[in-house]
């Protein structure tokens, strides 16, 4: 597993993210793929969400502040993507918080294929089915529980055939030929509003040049958690842990992945 | 009149602040929100809107870049809010620019129990009933007008039962048991966007945790404006001056406030 | 041709210019107006988007998120901006990456006077009638083609009597009495996403007090690009640069204008 070597794809390769995401981090979203050396486009319309994906590496599918007109462009662009077997990445933000996020995850996920899904630990509880409530996007879930977080994420795999993503303390990738723990990151993404999404947009970028999907997702939260762990080191509060973490994502070489990644 | 307590009570309590807002300063009030300890979500879908203030500590309402859907989640969102007794605090961007802008604010304010009406000088005026035009969302009323401000704050808090608040270089917040003059703030801030949507967002996560309306928007107005104050001495500009807003409120402390608070 | 004094003029003037654009940018475009001494508006809905035109001084329309909801505001707001005789300014942001883009971009140029065409190099050529697609939002056109875009922007300008603007390395602007040639800029503005619609909001700022469009077009792209040059000596990555770029804008004397400028 050479993380490094995926970087080096994203940057090589650029490839263009589509996004059909929330009006909160859409810019954040953005930036953080152009950062890491990917080309982001976000285009709702349902005139042209499926014409975007058909020239697109990947799709990220974000319901952080959905409409029904949105949850319509996603399944366009869903179909395109599974048409053309693009991957597709799911942030199942806000899953829940509202019977409305429930019902729409449960929508696109019997409806698309979808090669990863991503969440906070409450959020993946709840799409895995349990009785958890989601804080509106803030995880209920406490740090310690990476058992049975494991055990949610694992039986979601199952379910849906997708990659399962739960990001937190501990990141954990399951329903690939492998499981994965990452352990990169910095306790102040915490205090940042949009840490999760772009997570989800990294993977993205990420699984348009890695078709080992799960290698994919747990690469971009190495490389994305390093980032972090270097922005924080420069960092006072979140505001210039956002700008460090930007630049740093930007400035990632191969060897700080090499010497910093703590991956399982 | 404890200040200091109230933020403890935000970094305790972690209100959960519901927001239906506008597209351009959306990212900023959400952060301002999780810098000052809070958790905000935004969630503007007619399918989810009352059910997210359902959960929530306060509701804020900013009509920036309203639209009719918009008004309507508002108008669900705002009884929601009534029902369950927690805050609405309205902020009335924009009044006085254009005739739907004064036309939605009469609406919201008439159908809905509104804990805190807040604009900057044109935009109170012209909600007050008065015949001013706003420049787009800038203030055509002079910095040296508190008086006729004033005035014009109270006969719209006598008149909807609301508290008042107009920002300025002095802020004025009336229609509580007390009133209250904050002199506390930055020049500055004057040159950056978004600088009177995150007043009402600081306010909302305040109100979540302090049921004297009028203390909790000018306890939260303190608080922002001296965390501009500290900003303000280390930006050469607005945009450094963001980063340094957000982080300030991040790192605030009680001794600041209490040894920096400027109010009447 | 003195661009110090037009930039005097917008500091002056304060002139108010409305958007209707894209959700990934709309902040950036509003603070890079805000720092260059303009005052921003964003209001899309229909109930009001002409009446916001008719208190501003220019109009600035981005493609880069549209909806049909959006472009009947664009169509509204671009009637009552001819009516008046203020500038509009239509960045075609992402034509050519879509069918859907396109046919907006007829309908928007054939419906109204548009004063100021702006994009990228393939963005331009595909609306000048070739066969070239867009790369989601960025150009697939190389930095070494500034005579074959030279050709389509004057074939564009003349088939629509409108200024054209290619952004790029070196900035092309034809269709007004004279061309114009703007070296100035920055290489990392190519890593931060919103550089290209930034400029549009810039040369709208400079278009509303500044009849000659074509000289109003290159002096904001040559103060925008000689705020980039300031920026980018300061800045390790884009995020630093995005931040020192606006602050740099909001700085930015005549004197460092009339030493930097590389105008033809």
């Amino acid at each position: 597993m050479d993380i490094g070597s995926t970087l080096d794809k994203v940057r090589a390769q650029k490839p263009l993210v589509h996004h059909i995401t929330n009006w909160v981090t859409i810019a954040d979203c953005a930036q953080i793929v152009k950062a890491f050396g990917g080309s982001p486009v976000m285009a709702h319309a349902i005139n042209e969400a499926s014409a975007m994906t058909a020239i697109a590496g990947a799709l990220v599918l974000n319901i952080g502040t959905l409409t029904d007109d949105l949850v319509a462009a996603m399944l366009a662009a869903g179909a395109a993507a599974n048409h053309r077997k693009i991957p597709v990445v799911f942030d199942v933000c806000g899953a829940g918080a509202t019977r409305y996020r429930d019902e729409v995850c449960v929508k696109l996920i019997e409806n698309l294929g979808i090669a990863i899904i991503k969440g906070n630990g409450s959020e993946i509880m709840r799409v895995a089915g349990q009785d958890v409530a989601t804080r509106g996007v803030d995880s209920s879930i406490g740090e310690d529980q990476t058992g049975g977080l494991m055990l949610a994420a694992e039986a979601l795999a199952r379910k849906t055939g997708a990659v399962v993503v739960v990001t937190g303390k501990t990141d954990i990738v399951v329903g690939g030929e492998k499981s994965y723990l990452v352990e990169n990151g910095a306790a102040i993404m915490g205090n940042l509003v949009g840490t999760g999404c772009m997570a989800a947009s990294v993977i993205g970028a990420f699984a348009a040049v890695e078709q080992d999907y799960a290698l994919a997702a747990a690469g971009a939260l190495c490389c994305y958690g390093i980032a972090g762990e270097l922005a924080a080191a420069r960092a006072k509060g979140p505001a210039h842990f956002k700008m460090e973490l930007h630049d740093a994502a930007y400035l990632l070489t191969r060897e700080e992945v090499t010497a910093r990644r703590r991956i399982r």
